[in-house]
């Protein structure tokens, strides 16, 4: 492994996304994301992301020099169009309007069209809550799962975000999951290592159970929960597919030609202020939020982002690893 | 059984609540949601359920002369304080409220406080669809449910639904569903009757999981789909309790002071316009939601709503069935 500062982590970043030709502001904005999530040891959407921004790049699947544009779609509607760039530029741009628009009208939706997407969503989720709001956030993928009682890939692995500010320098409560059983990385590690995966995780082609790592790549996926996930799954797709004029994870797909590249879609993220909610009772009510959390945590149940903020700790003050071939890897594109 | 038109049905709850001395206002809205849960063949949510309107009743937990009143709390916010009767009155209060400011923001919330509550939510996301909008609805109810990685009942079974307006008449995509494992009315019938839940239900007062019905009916239920469906059913807390300056579940339960009324706590409805996100291209675009829903049915995966639109089907024509003995415990109510 090497080790190696935040900061050595955030000019390895850049070098590489600069050499691919990323403009300065999509390698600032792709930069923060990877850094935040090597930061916070989630390896697979750290450093390692990179090779996918460089292979969606190959693959003539993402705009390096895209300028986001921001329109006033409504009075709680901001939209931002990606241009073909990646999510993170959109998201900065319209994070602004989203909330002020939170904050004036006490509910607010960003829309993100045309993006190239690969990051974890807590990232966004985070910066809405520092801007003391609550936010929602979720977007299609490609299809790979099928729906409950299906047999086919339809829907993406289709995360959902949550987010819930704290008060006295508290880290936010935020949560962000695929509505799959499981990553698909996972299910793609099982097959390199020749593991069975676990009941549940997936079907063939022919919509039968498998425990095959390499059937259920060819197959499909299944959503986690059953058919509750699956119907959370499609409501993903449309609120942040159809909803928002944009793409589903099956057009997604279709859209990628094989390539094999990032997905390609919109995002939706919703922003709620307790302050307009609640007025000057605000303080009151969310000190009965912080009661909830106490009550979790005195029975042993871990907040979903506990981890996370350990390993926070830990990497701003002892930098961050990777691989020893990762390092190699990423010299050799910057 | 006995076999009933719903227009008879009708007649027998209205008869029923007024006898209990609820107001004209508050019977005729009752009655609408009992008879459409009943007309969907949602037994527990029909003419049964007027049983637990009588028992909440009889422990003081409800008032029968509530008038909802609205306020117009922000430009998306419209909050509706339910002075303690049932919900469906104030969700009718709020609803032209909640639509216009929807139409006019794009997206908008409305809060119902101090509400009792015993209904299934997809009777209110219906009601929204049918105004051609976007429906997301949340509530808490009594602390029965363990949060993953607990071992002490803390949330409720606390439902989510969703709802999506289609095209050409036909009825919406809805679901509704608990973020319990399963709903409690299963595990009291599997107590009643002798016979071990399944694996996953819930866990005994010790924390350990185990299979028999009272014991996790004494204990803790569990939420579905693990740490991912505990983690929707803390946002569901949060946003439809604290955010809406409301109770939470274990407040709730508190509040109830082992009456075993119907919970007492707040809703969060969302509603969002497709017209306002879309503008000229909405049609164009929710005609991808329609292929999505074709691909979803093509493959065989049900549409979540599928069985209630049948049920609903029969019950318009053939009228509806109860057992003998609710109609008679009902008629002595009448």
């Amino acid at each position: 492994m090497v080790r190696m500062t935040l900061e050595a982590a955030t000019e390895l970043s850049e070098a590489v996304l600069r050499r691919q030709g990323f403009s300065q502001e999509q390698t600032r904005a792709l930069t923060h994301t990877v850094i935040a999530g090597q930061r916070d040891e989630c390896h697979s959407h750290g450093l390692y992301r990179l090779l996918n921004c460089v292979s969606t790049l190959a693959a003539g699947k993402v705009n390096v020099h895209a300028r986001p544009e921001v329109h006033d779609q409504a009075p709680g509607i901001v939209r931002v169009d990606a241009k073909g760039g990646f999510s993170q530029l959109a998201f900065e741009a319209g994070l602004p309007e989203l909330t002020r628009k939170a904050r004036q009208q006490g509910i607010a939706a960003l829309a993100i069209n045309h993006c190239v997407h690969f990051s974890a969503l807590w990232v966004e989720i985070e910066a809405i809550t520092q801007c003391g709001l609550v936010a929602l956030a979720c977007n299609p993928s490609h299809a790979w799962v099928a729906p409950a009682g299906g047999t086919k890939p339809l829907f993406g692995t289709n995360p959902i975000a949550f987010g819930w500010p704290r008060p006295d320098g508290q880290p936010p409560f935020i949560f962000d999951f695929a509505t799959s059983a499981i990553a698909r990385g996972d299910i793609e590690l099982h097959r390199r290592e020749g593991k069975p995966v676990p009941h549940g995780w997936g079907i063939d082609r022919h919509g039968q159970p498998t425990q095959d790592a390499a059937a259920v790549l060819e197959g499909a996926m299944l959503t986690f929960g059953g058919h509750k996930g699956s119907a959370l799954a499609a409501m993903i797709e449309l609120i942040a597919g159809p909803l928002i004029g944009d793409l589903t994870s099956a057009e997604s797909l279709a859209h990628d030609e094989g390539k094999g590249a990032s997905p390609y879609h919109g995002e939706l993220i919703l922003a709620l202020d307790p302050r307009r909610f609640l007025g000057d009772s605000a303080t009151e009510h969310l000190q009965r939020a912080e009661a909830l959390f106490t009550a979790m945590t005195a029975q042993g149940a871990r907040l979903p982002s506990q981890r996370r903020y350990e390993a926070r700790e830990r990497s701003l003050t002892q930098g961050v690893e990777i691989p020893d071939s990762l390092y190699l890897e990423l010299q050799q594109l910057a």
